[in-house]
């Protein structure tokens, strides 16, 4: 497989991880973003992936691209280790938690949104620290709600292992950190990140950025 | 099943959508959006929606927040009629056109984005008809890359009965022509929803927001 990935995107992080907790091998190969939209606009990526955005993966012929949906692709083809065990429900916890982050977190903070927020609609640095941090904030507050206290979470966002909850924890932790978030403020968040980060499999997720 | 719900979330919709297509039958409950905010907050409800936004999903004594995590739920519990049939790879195609919407779409253009662009940056009626209209446009124009002239889009946007992506669909049109923005322009799009809206639970949907 190969796996077209940037530093900035948390999505295309998202991805790394799972590759390397589901063990499956893939070539990196990593774009530029263009600093005017925060896209790739190379014409050939932008047939392959129309948004402009990563992760893009390919496997022989085929083609995936959003990062909920290759997680959710590898999941049902590459079932062990699993990233959404259990019942139903369980897997309704799993998602919703990794939704706030990818949903409503994640999309609003990227570099494509920065660049337009900066280029296009004139919002300085500090405006533009107060977008981020706004909606990072909500997103951490909003998860951290959800898993302290909850008798489901344990040494991960859901029981004992590492699932897609977590996968998509540790890329927006480390953003939020980087764009000096006081993460400690989400105490079961911080452990979560730490206990994750002890796992080869999100460290060199990271490091292959 | 109760579902708290509100006439401007496109997320909402798609939950109302689902239940319709799958029979199963709910109480809408009509939340209020704060203007400052441009979320719900209620404390009561805030409590069962940390983010302050819809849809929430009652059942019993679980509550169920997040539309993809909700809809991937319903169709586990109530397989039947089926929104994301066919292998995996025919699921990786409808959820990753879904995401597409849900993930780069909505998100970027809902109450609470505005809000803060309108209350907290400063940003005028003709400012945020540039964003909103950017967003949708990056938005549509790369589900239209995607389906228009592939062999697995039909009447749908994947085969002959709608699934997930039909139904992240509609609610961005319906949005899109209310923010002045000529659908036209995508004609695969415009055919599938012009389909969508031939059907009961897609209109129905509409009317109970």
């Amino acid at each position: 497989m190969k796996l077209y990935t940037h530093s900035s995107s948390n999505a295309a992080y998202h991805v790394r991880i799972t590759l390397n907790y589901k063990q499956i091998p893939y070539d990196p190969e990593y774009l530029l973003l263009d600093e005017a939209t925060g896209e790739h606009r190379n014409p050939e990526y932008l047939d392959l992936n129309p948004l402009g955005m990563v992760p893009t993966l390919i496997d022989g012929r085929r083609v995936y691209r959003q990062s909920l949906a290759i997680l959710e692709y590898l999941e049902e083809v590459y079932p062990h280790p699993p990233i959404l065990p259990g019942s139903s429900r369980d897997r309704e916890r799993i998602r919703s938690l990794a939704q706030i982050i990818v949903t409503h977190t994640d999309p609003l903070t990227n570099a494509r949104v920065n660049a337009f927020l900066r280029n296009d609609l004139g919002i300085d640095s500090k405006g533009r620290k107060k977008w981020n941090r706004t909606w990072i904030r909500k997103g951490l507050s909003a998860l951290e709600h959800q898993i302290a206290g909850n008798p489901a979470t344990s040494t991960y966002c859901h029981g004992d292992l590492p699932t897609l909850a977590d996968i998509c924890l540790v890329p927006v932790v480390a953003c939020a950190t980087e764009k000096g978030e006081d993460v400690e403020r989400y105490p079961t968040i911080t452990r979560i990140y730490q206990s994750c980060m002890m796992l080869s499999a999100f460290r060199t997720g990271m490091e292959d950025g």
